[in-house]
């Protein structure tokens, strides 16, 4: 019956469909880190939906709040018109997230999905600045709408445009090329007359691409990066959909490095329970938008509204944080000892907080594990340009046993995947 | 109180804000064709979010639905991986909709905002042919992100854009040009090898032009247009995000003319209770994406999958649409009367179905008729470049009294506009 | 020996080339009107270098002016010095072609070609206004690097950029659709705020298109358009590379319109001898140039100054002209009475001046008779999109005579290829 | 009267004319290594017209060639036609330049000067690899017109196309960011994935950048980078307008470096005596052009072609580059004495060949020396983003006597102006 299931997709559904392709089963129901099929098998979720599911599936006290609000009728679709479920959504993360923080932005709702934030933000870069370049980064990720995809760095995604990709210059991320800070090549465009790079609206960056093969920015790199766009009157946009919510272990990904960008963008996981949201932070005196210069049906969101504001409960007090720092550190390790036990692998561990992955330099190994760990019941995928990593994004909720079953599962599947390369090599 | 409320989003909100300044209210209920604020007035819903609540707020069947879904912990965020909810939802959707009209389409994904699908389809129709431009027209609105901002007539969201748009090429929309057919210049271009217009990939057009002013085109412009695409093998992509799910009086807007589109957008209503969907629907053999060559987040948002599911049900037989077009007569000879009883409004009445409005040749008297039904507790908007129509979007599914009660406040607004009028001029 | 000639350019000049494809002789001396081959073959010139030799060739004055200068060793080439070969032209370009005429324009030397005029053009409007955009025309021609080519019609040459050509939006030329003032268009575009047309930076247009068939825009469509772009405060180009400097039958050919444009373009003739220079003619309050930013090398070429000086000697009183118009009004009988005489080649005498021609709209006719004519030893050359107009172009100082061969050349092809057309019939 | 005829140029002339500001004087003649002004003011020319005049001025051979061509009413202007003049040229570049050197290339002519050769050169990459990119390099300097602009690194001079320019990808010249070699920076961004940066159809690059700082690519990493390119499949375009026709002490300036570029663009100095004249080289198997595809008014100016053939003859041995590198031993041994003598200048010496000069990181100093250089009768410009450069352009025809007289004066502004320096600081 599933295989009748997954034939339904295969019909009626756009060749453009792919993670069923890498997950074939048809699932229906969903719980914290667990999943489950239509036929009953029960899955371990370390993908958490590319990070739009920090808080795992169906959070029981998101789920009261959600279905008490749809018993009461209350409004479902609102554009960008007042409701009660947005104000009070907006009034607590300004005390529970912005203010602890010494944060002070403008909310924009751009639109419910990543894609959306980036837009905006890069619309109103260029609004403030009167310029037109964005400078992105290589690896970097933001988006599949024109001008998101503009600024993101994998190739295959930017064929897809059909068009030249303009107004964008692309600068090396940290660690890019080897022994260089590859910041000095960034100040060296910027400060020469002659360099052909025209004095960017903006620079949009990700602390650890998600995407991009899990790639980390140091912090002194960050720093040093707030600092050149400061100088510069460039503005500093950090797109924090995937990296942002929790996931390196802070709310924002940028609170380690101790930055404050012009504008943010969230996602993701900022609603709490799955459902499209997004949030553009705008520095106050950037705020220059006219009213609807940006704007989009499914702006007000309200369902979305009150699991994101059930949701922040979380970051009342730093509990959370707390566990999710400890058990990113029994992750780490975990990750760390797997790439020595398993030479073969030639893996390298990356990654922050719950952000993390091993890159394999064997061509396709990655992809093997995947598909080792889904046959034995765990959800993960790869990532990077030539999907060279494979990515542990467990719910930041998980409990101690479902980390462990997960582990465990991942090191059965690199295990089998070396057995079957050691094989391929005698 | 409310008015505390309403400080909340000025202080906290970005001033991109629009719909809450026009409708200064903090709304938190809403059933069927009314919606309550924070003090317990009600209002009549002439606007249903644009087009996206075209079955009313909060439909009991799709209601129960969504409940039952979420209290059973059906999954609520899946990416593109299959599940039940949305093999249910395809399958329906093949059944109720796409067979009963011999259409043949794949469905794809591709995010869940109507620019999404349009910035899906452009990308597909520069992929299937190889070329880089898109004939737009003139007053078309197609969405905010770069790419589907670029097919967009309205120059202040242009604009808002900050670099030029480019391979686009306007063209005429009906009736753009009086005494002319625009279709002879379209062609023009077309064939002469000097015009200076590249072969564009696709043509994208809406039947009815929502935000454009409530623009019709004409069924033989239409049926005229299709043909000149075939000959010069340009795909045909019909926008029906506004026009489409009933809002014209059938459940694509380009049944009338019997045209059968190459691509199709949809989104707003699709997903019944006003929660975030967009399908693309694309003729099998343009299918020719590579998995994942357009990708997004929120592709997956099973709770829309849900209630489009339900929603798909008013579909089944033909009872539905034929009181949409009993009622739809009703407005229009309501308008129609309008235009004679106030002729210093200047008006002309326009649209088809549920997709109606007056043109007012007066500067500004649209905005002060909406304002003024607003004060009265009913919910309009204005459209056109220059906001020069007023704009009746009514749930499909209000019934008598409620189309009764709102018509009277339009003429009231009228009404009070046109002596404010008077006195100005006396 | 011409066949071992020809050979050296099939051997080892590029494919690019073009008219030593239709005129298969090697060339070495000219004098007026007439051009001898190698092998000592006289031809009757009705091409006059594509507009570059209004004056014939090797004009006596200006070819001993020229020699005087070499042997006494004047400079040369100088940038953008000032020398005296300079300073006298500016003088005399100013006593006898501009103040006579009222018009009041700053000089610039842009490089020496109609494209570098063009392009310098082009951003100085971009400049003077803020705006990216540029009004080009349907069958407009002006140049081959990016910027020109942007603004130019023809699809061929467009298609060799090799990538879209942006920042420019194409409207339709006098007569571009029948029964319609196509100016119309120009305006519903202009005025409506939803028409996707951002207010360009300038409208480019030629008062004959002389690449683009011998398209002839009217007088009032002239003045039209150059009250629409005061108006607009669009600046109004007028390319004058080919219809200038007297071939439409006065100096600059929107003289007749008494319109006063914001730019000129000139080039081609301007030199006199031929020899490569161009001019930009820049009404002086928008001449806010920074110093070079516009450059080239070759923007001081003497040479041309000095026989662009003695060319000037033709304007300094009314005959040049008047034996001008009297040989264009005869030229126009003939090609009405040939288009009478044989009706097989569904002629249509087009063009002002001596910028004439014929449109044949039978496929290929124009080809023909342009190479039945060289083969009789009269050079003439086709013009459109599509080749469908053959074009006379002799020299402004042709005599009696030499036009009457030529003329009696052209009917006599004419003759012979409607004589295969019948055959070809039969 | 040399002050009222500078005026002419002021009331009459563009803004946008530059040298003549920085050499304030009416010039009437030249010969060898000398100008006239018109009050009999002898200079030694250390400038050869950037580069146009690299045999001195008025060359005595060529004047006689020339002259008598024009006496002989040779054909001046031909377009592409076939001529006597240039078959003749055709032939003697490829006996004495392409074959001794091994080198087999189609000879396009694209018009008369350096930006055109470039156009045409990126236009037929990007049509053989059906790529749109094109990689520049920081500093490089191609031209003005929107193609060339796009490619050229000077921010002020790509303000001035007042649009962006697209569909380039700048990377940094060799010696760019100190201590790394570029050409790791560009293989990271060619063989990653997700740099962003498409394959390009070409890299355009000059071997000694002479507009942008008189900087040398070391032979090494022109080695590399022509491999890459190989590997890359991407078109190695080398720009030899400048540092070609002997200036580098070789005929092309890549000899030194043994590489064998795909389309090598010539102009300035290949004309002989300072007409406008340019080649686009063609590896024979990327002759795609189709016929006229590229064209140009100017292509065919028979004067330069006659000059051009002349010039060819200093090439038919050995002894003329032997003496050039004699003489470029002696500039360089003494430019390197004087940044000892004169360290207040902060000064390195920069260049190869004849194309040469000294960096002062002194701000403004080098514009002093040009300045005190020419009131001492010496011609001489700058160079650079910021004009950091003073730069050494002596015809490669001057003899010793002219190179000692031109150097002691240099020396001498030097002097004066490091005095001027200390007086300031004191």
């Amino acid at each position: 019956m599933s295989q009748t299931d997954m034939e339904v997709f295969q019909e009626l559904e756009s060749e453009v469909r792919s993670y069923c392709r890498s997950f074939p089963a048809v699932f229906t129901k969903a719980k914290g880190y667990k999943v489950w099929d239509i036929e009953g098998n029960e899955y371990i979720d370390f993908f958490s939906g590319a990070g739009a599911l920090n808080y795992g599936h169906n959070d029981e006290e998101m789920k009261q709040a959600l279905v008490d609000y749809i018993l009461n009728d209350g409004i479902t679709h609102s554009l960008d018109m007042a409701t009660d479920a947005k104000g009070t959504f907006l009034r607590k993360f300004h005390e529970v997230i912005l203010q602890p923080r010494a944060l002070n932005y403008k909310v924009m709702f751009p639109g419910p999905t990543g894609t959306n934030t980036v837009e905006s933000a890069l619309k109103l870069a260029r609004k403030v600045t009167g310029r037109t370049d964005i400078m992105s980064f290589t690896n970097g990720f933001h988006g599949m709408t024109i001008g998101s995809l503009s600024v993101t760095g994998n190739l295959a995604k930017r064929k897809g445009a059909g068009i030249p990709l303009t107004n964008v210059v692309t600068m090396p991320y940290d660690d890019y090329v080897s022994e260089v800070d590859t910041l000095d090549y960034v100040e060296r465009f910027l400060c020469d007359r002659g360099s052909g790079m025209e004095l960017p609206a903006a620079a949009i960056v990700e602390t650890v691409q998600g995407e991009g093969g899990i790639n980390v920015a140091r912090t002194e790199w960050l720093q040093r990066l707030a600092s050149i766009c400061k100088e510069h009157e460039i503005l500093l946009i950090i797109d924090d959909v995937q990296a942002g919510v929790g996931r390196t272990g802070t709310f924002f990904s940028f609170e380690e490095a101790k930055i404050v960008p012009d504008i943010v963008c969230l996602s993701k996981s900022i609603g709490g329970y799955g459902l499209p949201l997004a949030l553009t932070l705008i520095r106050p005196d950037l705020d220059v938008w006219s009213p609807g210069e940006h704007n989009g049906t499914f702006r007000g969101n309200n369902h979305a509204f009150v699991t994101a504001t059930a949701a922040l409960t979380y970051w009342e007090n730093e509990e959370f944080m707390s566990t999710v720092k400890e058990k990113a550190t029994h992750i780490e390790n975990f990750l760390k000892k797997l790439v020595v036990h398993y030479p073969t692998i030639e893996g390298e561990v990356r990654g922050r907080g719950f952000m993390v992955g091993i890159r394999s330099n064997v061509a396709g190994l990655s992809s093997r594990v995947a598909a080792a760990a889904f046959k034995r019941g765990l959800i993960m995928e790869t990532s990077g340009a030539e999907d060279e990593v494979f990515k542990l994004f467990p719910p930041l909720t998980i409990d101690e046993e479902g980390l462990e079953k997960g582990l465990a599962l991942l090191e059965e599947s690199v295990q089998e995947v070396t057995k079957e390369k050691e094989m391929i090599v005698n």
